[in-house]
């Protein structure tokens, strides 16, 4: 039996809210169950300096955990000095998959940071970080008149196989006993951007992979819903 | 004309909400004007090093921006693999200041960390931070039956000189253009815990210094009655 | 037209060499076509704090690039005082698959190192490092006796899509215009230990995920022949 | 009793050479008791980048302890690859004093650095340090012909309260069983340029407060008298 | 008795091989008993900021251990975020030594990079990377036809007293129990470019100074006749 | 001619002064013409873990330069978060010098610090750091009644061609034109301790080499009368 007799495809509830600080040109607040991140999206007037002269723009991302957000207190990584492996891994799958949301060629001369910060942590809080992300890449868009460099909203979500159970959107206490733990990366409903799964106790099979594809698939789609929805209704 | 008509002895709306996340024993949410930080509390189970065998518990405070807290976007220290001169002055003087809320002769073998996030930025994040932290250490304490080495709630306000003019609590607008800035840290009515002042434009006398005192007693005194009232009514 | 006219399914020349050079434990040369990887494996009698006590040993991996081994020159990491991402993100996937190699409860102790040494770059490096790794660990536990510890060859391959087609062991000309770009590895002939793609270019389809794992299976069972054969005679 | 039966209001025996060394445009050795530093002043033709094309120039102050200045040997800084807390919290003070010494509007173009090296201390290390850079920075801008540019002497003391007395100048010993430590600086006889004064013990009233700042307008118009008499007659 | 029966003023057997690995200008793989060292050559089309318009090329060299190149594991110095005082002070003296094979005045706008690995380690690691990397220093200007701006080959060897022995091309066991330890590099037959001795144990005399010069005479004229040869026949 | 008609084979004036400072144990200024380091030694009751247990105690040392004691401004390594590779390399050879001076046998469980830091540069500031620190050395050695340990002074200076001479202790505008730079350490009349040589132009030849050795070791037998010196009349 999942937390909260969830079913083995169901999300945990979403809420999405758009204009969540006012200085950012995009700010939003993604819940996911107990998963919390502030996404925001900044637009500045340069590009990488790989990219001057290229006629394209750049979108990069940073992630952080708040040390408040976990239990155990999440040291500081600015006080460390230095980002963990795992963030540096985090950071590089959000600004990829985030780049898939907008032509590229038709920001040239800006690029938009994405800075994702959980304030509180239950699980999946890259996949959150994507698919919030993506709502502040078009509010911040629209914030300049840019929205038709939007290409759509890429949407991410983990699955896993607990128990011997394939299940959708894994929250900490799942995630930690998963054998197979999978964050995946959509863009429409057959489009793949990214696929990443690890076996971190019993091999995965190819016929397991299909199963985790199709539940992915399906909490893809309603989590796209819910993007689409935020901007449905005027932002506060 | 202060903005939005404000007294020059007035502070901007303070709202203060415990509870805000719920993995740190202490979670508070505090706003002041368009100011908003996260403060977390968290106990461990050990002592710095120099402490150890000393029979005193320790606190100790970390500070941060989130990047899009700012209208131009401020560089993620984690990132930039350093802590800017000026976050690590902010956080000296949030955790000397929140040491005197509590007895550290009670809290042998605990060392609470203070971690305050700003995720919207409009001038005096500081006095906010401790402000703010000050309800967490109290919430932490609380979560672990320790309340009885809570010795007060210390506030902190930032006053200062502006147009000619001695101001309770800058905002952005106002601290960019004083001439004088100066944060004052108070434990009781007239029991002063740190006062830094510093003469931006020309400089100030003492009994322009007088002034501000005053005007920061007036602010501290409201701010402890905000602080207390989190605790008149049951948390969420 | 692939280079040298090779077929879709076909892997480059495979060479592996036992003893390489003779002062780590285990020590092998691996070329995969142009792409050449010296990988060592060295005992420690020692485990990680977060392992003490717990009857566990453990296996961990570093990966990096000379500078001479692209053509031009690759910053060296050591003096720039910082890994690069991609660094940490290849050494974080070849350690967490060559823990499967082993039996961490039967080297209670001991910290096996895997350092993963590019010494020339024509595509594939990190799935060479964890291939070439996987026999550099037997090596390793051969010297000291631990070879019951051994739990199977670990084999990796990256495939993609390059010109509309699925290839399989994509050499640098083909990664670098891949649409898509995919890392797998598996322990046996169905059990998969990780998998990572990535759409560089246009998105994959469930079926060309598909296509693609049928690929990697093929390739990388080509591969354990190769990493058998190399203990099927006495090494140097 | 104070050690060396020094009155409550007097300053420890002062001592201000010029010329200390001869490399630097402007170079002082400070004594004041065994507190003991050495300023030094360099002019270079440049401003920082975010000065350029303003019409102003720059002050900027580096400290630093030698690590035998302290009876415990002092960890050197650039040894451990990281300024501390507290040395950036000084340097940023000093550079905030000593710019009040200049009219940057006509050092276009130049900046002038201060480097304050603690060779011997005994409390009081910032305070001397800008009052011992104040004169470094006149006799810089002498060697340039700039000494228009000089707006005064910004002069520095700490006060405090110890065993219930308020005291002028605290040496090392005072400064450690201090209930409060207080740093001004002023540039004239009324002009406060910075405060910032700490309940390291016992918190201090409105009235302590005033009685500490009349205490420091007296050592600083005694400090100003010695800075301005080390002009009085021709440097070595 | 020195090791394999070695004479006294005897090299340990020596190759050197070209074209070692293929992306690199200059490859070459030396080999000087069991210490074996990649010296490769990169050519840039810039110089470092110091020379700008001074109508002078540069060349600078790195050096390296890999991890598994020595019994007990080298921590990996990228990992650890810092070279060790030991690499700076030997890269050092193999940019200082390789400098004297080129004549800068011929090379202007370009940069040549020598980066010396070490894979297996037996003593003499840094006489090695000078020796080798002269080599490859040659091989990089054949192959864009600025030969003409090589000045001759750079030869390097230690020598040390050892028992009361003065022998030639100490090889770790020795080296590790040497009372006198001394590399020593040379353009020509009394030509010395660096000499750099130190006395580990007993002290040496002139005389003894006297006898090794003449030691490494013999050996760094062996040494220029395989870095000749090389060039001798066509490389792979 | 020299700058000052000084012979050839003429040392600066010297001047050494023990007790510099108070709070280290052993503190000297030594001035080498208008080179001036300030030694410190700093002893305490412990040793690096690669020596617990071993009987022997260690002596080390660190180096640094105050950023005024240059012309132009030396850059503040702590600011900058690192060491220069030429600070690394002299503070290595100081430290190796200087632990010739003492019998480690006799110091079980102690590590004396050595810190040299450079007020006023005029060349020659690594050797007369190791002179220096000889004295400072002994001064710490007295202050805790452990002279027996004390071996003797060892000296150190640097000897170089300059327009085709040979010179004794060069001054800093010999030095930045000299074609062959060497320092040169030695324990008593006859006994090396250290000997590095650079041909920054002109190649050197064995019989130059000598006559550097010559000049050089009556340069120390001369240093060594100043470091006996300042021992045989009561510090202050």
């Amino acid at each position: 039996m999942r937390p909260n007799s969830r079913g083995l495809d169901e999300l945990r509830p979403v809420s999405i809210e758009r204009g969540f600080t006012r200085n950012a040109a995009g700010s939003v607040l993604i819940c996911i169950g107990d998963t919390k991140v502030i996404c925001t999206a900044t637009i500045e007037n340069d590009v990488p300096r790989f990219l001057r002269g290229s006629g394209q723009g750049w979108l990069t991302a940073e992630y952080g955990m708040l040390p408040g957000a976990t239990t155990e207190r999440f040291d500081r990584e600015a006080a460390r000095g230095k980002q963990s492996g795992r963030t540096v891994e985090i950071q590089r799958l959000i600004g990829r998959s985030l780049r898939r949301c907008v032509d590229l060629n038709q920001l040239d001369g800006f690029t938009i940071y994405i800075d994702c910060d959980v304030i509180q942590a239950d699980g999946g809080t890259r996949t959150a970080s994507i698919t919030g992300g993506a709502v502040a890449v078009l509010e911040a868009l629209l914030s300049v008149g840019r929205e038709s460099a939007f290409l759509g909203f890429v949407g991410a979500i983990s699955v896993g196989i607990v128990e011997g159970e394939t299940r959708l959107d894994l929250e900490y206490v799942e995630d930690s006993n998963a054998d197979t733990d999978m964050n995946i990366v959509m863009l429409n409903s057959d489009g793949f951007v990214e696929i990443q799964g690890t076996a971190e106790g019993a091999l995965f099979s190819s016929e397991e992979l299909n199963d985790l594809i199709d539940l992915a698939k399906k909490g893809i789609s309603e989590l796209q819903s819910y993007q689409q929805a935020v901007f449905d209704v005027p932002s506060t």
